[in-house]
């Protein structure tokens, strides 16, 4: 198995909570790239992989009330994640893509964590187990103090989902969760003010990509 | 959560290689149990919670050739195991059944580790995670030497399944990873020689639950 930080490509991951601009950032840095010339590849998990819809299916099948307990769901989760890190994410970096991931492990550590009470500890067990040292290159962890995030998600005026219908404790411990693990590894995951224009978000992150020794 | 080792009920699993007389001594344990007016219960993992099948039917369907990765295999073994352990087998033992499991944790260990070339340790770790402390409190490994195991397979002069069709030393490669795993939880895991026969190993076995204080 090659080595993840050897391979040609690059793997970024985007964190935060909803309303921080993740999409609109994740379009930004793909137009960058490509006008650049890179090749880019933006996934979400399970990420159509044939093994992780059908895991896909099976969790949302069992949410609607055959009574899944919270470690069959993260460990069908972590099976999802280690099928689409060997089977679609390790050889697009080993032709030299850029692979962006709309959430990944760390997402899981926070949300099972918080939301399921799992010890976080063996949830990064797990997390490590499944990617196998696939992890990003860099993460970027949209920050955003937990008014703001509560007023863009108010002000859009549409339906809210399952995650953004959370109290705001919710978004809080969400946060807190995020900014712990960002302590825990900051040489990985960089956190990024999410509070100001997209203009000024995307041109620090073009940085961060930069600073590791990538040119864009 | 109630702690396993307070609960009313007993839970045993039996392990071993193809050949050992499992299934034998499964039910003359089953019998003699009910002859004394316990209930008993035996399960084979995944045991009929509705997310259990539903994994087996992944895992099968994959097998046909979709490409699972042997770390996604572990984690829905382990997410199946997850389930049922939370779903079947505490309800039952806090109702005092004795349950008796044909193959359990350690045959993921010792078959997972050597057929696909897990690490152990890991291995290991994510069972624990699954059975969140319901560990058996007896496990008997019916331990036979691969020749007589050979012979007992191939004298049937039935067409064998996939795993008993393996190579000899296949074979020697579980004995000696159940055999190691024995080494290492000795007060769970308790060898006996099943080689005898089928009405010595029985009186063996009635005397390793009677060691763990229970009646009869």
């Amino acid at each position: 198995m090659s080595d993840i930080q050897t391979m040609p490509g690059f793997l970024l991951s985007f964190e935060g909570s909803e309303g921080c601009g993740k999409s609109t950032q994740i379009r930004l840095l793909q137009q960058h790239l490509e006008a650049a010339g890179r090749q880019v590849v933006v996934m979400r998990e399970p990420g159509g992989t044939q093994v992780g819809e059908e895991i896909r299916h099976l969790l949302q099948h069992a949410k609607a009330g055959e009574g899944m307990t919270r470690e069959a769901e993260l460990l069908l989760f972590a099976a999802s994640r280690a099928q689409i890190v060997r089977e679609k994410v390790r050889p697009l970096l080993e032709k030299g893509v850029f692979v962006i991931l709309d959430r990944f492990l760390d997402s899981t550590t926070v949300y099972q964590g918080i939301a399921r009470g799992l010890p976080v500890d063996e949830v990064r067990a797990i997390n490590a187990f499944a990617v196998g040292g696939t992890l990003p290159k860099l993460t970027v962890l949209l920050d955003l103090d937990t008014d703001t995030a509560w007023q863009r998600i108010h002000a859009t005026g549409r339906e809210l989902d399952r995650m953004e219908s959370q109290p705001r404790e919710f978004y809080e411990s969400v946060r807190q969760g995020y900014l712990d693990l960002a302590g825990a590894e900051p040489q990985r995951i960089s956190i990024v003010d999410a509070s100001r224009s997209p203009e000024a978000v995307h041109a620090d992150i073009l940085k961060l990509v930069e600073s590791r020794n990538h040119a864009v």
